[in-house]
């Protein structure tokens, strides 16, 4: 008998939220665990097997289960590794498959990096239900991506693809960005860019605004935005300025791929026409001819708790990797390949 | 029986060059005619059929063609259309596929554009042969990308993907690109791009240069390849310049699909490391840490004259577009799909 279900596990510096999925997309159940309190990683893989094992016992799930799907940063899908993750404290890789196969006893285990999962959830579940081109930009603390061609995520050929938010939007005297060059979009059109630009709008210009009521080094985007909304001039050129970038930014994206729709996803979308006006205009008068008026710039409209979850438990389906303990074949009893 | 051969037609602006082409890669034989002579679309078939068919009588290969491909400017692998070529005396939508399949008595063909063409050729007989990721880029008097992932050219959802050569290098006071907008990679590092530089750089220099002794409007990437060659410091610094853009262009290509390779191929690369060496510099200077050292950047080997052939027959083996005549399908013996 086949198993109904999969788990979706999308892992932040902050929490790790997991649920059960089922073909259809629905999150039967879900819950979350601490990722940071655990200073050793084989401490966070326990706990999380634990509170999973729970769930799965309370909802009468345990033996159905086909795989599981991780979202991570900077988790590789060919190695099954995170590598080098700056806001997780647990080394420079980090054998997240390997570990939470040999945990649930070899089950298969499919990792991506959150925005390869954002984009893999989309497709499955959301706004690019029924396209085999689009790319997914999430726009969050950083700048992340997912490159959908002929229906598959691009992956590259080392698991690395799919790093638009550090494509190069200014050649000189360009932002530092935090992968240690300058000039990367994702150091002007994160949440973080967001701020930067306030910062320096406010300590280059004399006009005023209701942002100069606030500590300067403690303005945050969602600041932006409510002085935005409430009609400052200086604010909204801030978006204007960003929504600019990103726009031109995804035009030059278009070259590559030819997507049919873009589907922006993550906190800084909430400020919808304050940036998406920006954006559109930018991006259709950068195209090239040929591609203009043709490609749908989207917001994701999955629930942002669920969209991560349900993104990574697509993975779950088609996992291969499992653990398999080459000493004792018979204590892996659970693998369920194929 | 299976059939042994396809044909392989490369349609430049000039010529269309054709080829018998087997299994292995071999061009059995080949021949050409002049493409721009004929002002009719339907005359130019006319004569191409004609060609083919003698070379075909004269290698005793009449019946043994499993289809027909073709490289062309502009051509749209999906709808099998030549759209908008600048260099071609046709009008603005040309049915390709469809009237070169009914020439040929509903044979199956398949038809891309050029730099397409030469991806696929580099895959199947060439410098990409055995890998699943990377990007070729054309550098002719244009400059013309195929990327393919996964083993599969990227054709995008309108078969309009690959239009590396638009990507944009400069946002302001960029130089006028043939395709309307300013600042496109090909209107720096194309054969026209380097003359362009040539120009604008004895304009705005005053130090010595062989280049001087040419009248300034005639000079040709050719021409500073020689002053180069013959020691020339100022021709020598217009490959930097050209190198150094596109090494800075291919490094944020790789934030898109992480390739293992690059394939240089066109008239450019006969510039070697004039070109290469500044190029390969910029490139890993530009790169993301983590592609660092990483992704190989390659000239292709095939020989120019066979290489676009090669391409193009790459995919004849899977056309699939075949002419069916609706009234009189008895008149169609030649289908042979699949």
């Amino acid at each position: 008998m086949s198993k109904p279900y999969v788990i979706g596990m999308d892992m932040g510096g902050t929490n790790t939220v997991f649920g059960i999925v089922d073909a259809r997309g629905h999150v039967i159940a879900s819950d979350s665990i601490k990722t940071m309190k655990h200073s050793k990683f084989e401490d966070y893989v326990e706990d999380l097997h634990d509170a999973v094992i729970r769930l799965l016992k309370a909802n009468d799930a345990e033996d159905k289960i086909k795989g599981i799907g991780i979202g991570a940063p900077n988790a590789n899908y060919y190695t099954g590794e995170i590598v080098n993750a700056a806001n997780l404290p647990w080394g420079d890789i980090v054998p997240l498959a390997e570990s939470i196969s040999k945990a649930f006893d070899g089950i298969p285990v499919g990792v991506t990096n959150d925005a390869n999962a954002a984009a893999l959830g989309e497709m499955t579940y959301g706004a690019a239900k029924g396209m085999k081109d689009f790319i997914m930009i999430t726009l969050g603390t950083g700048v992340g991506s997912g490159v959908v061609v002929n229906g598959q995520v691009v992956y590259g050929h080392d698991g690395n693809a799919g790093e638009l938010g550090h494509l190069i939007v200014k050649r000189t005297n360009g932002r530092v960005c935090g992968c240690g060059r300058t000039g990367c979009l994702e150091a002007y059109c994160s949440a973080t860019g967001v701020a930067r630009t306030a910062r320096e709008f406010l300590e280059i210009r004399t006009d005023p605004s209701d942002l100069r009521n606030l500590q300067i080094e403690d303005i945050t985007s969602k600041d932006v935005y409510d002085a935005a909304m409430s009609g400052d001039k200086l604010a909204k050129e801030i978006f204007d300025f960003t929504g600019k970038i990103l726009g031109e930014a995804m035009a030059d994206m278009v070259t590559f791929s030819s997507p049919q729709a873009f589907i922006l996803f993550g906190g800084l979308t909430k400020s919808g026409d304050l940036l998406l006006k920006p954006l559109k205009e930018a991006f259709e008068k950068s195209l090239m001819p040929v591609f203009r008026g043709k490609i749908k710039i989207l917001v994701s409209e999955l629930k942002e708790s669920d969209a991560a979850v349900l993104g990574a438990s697509a993975l779950g389906w088609e996992a291969k990797y499992h653990y398999q303990d080459t000493v004792k074949p018979a204590d892996v009893p659970l693998v369920t390949e194929g």
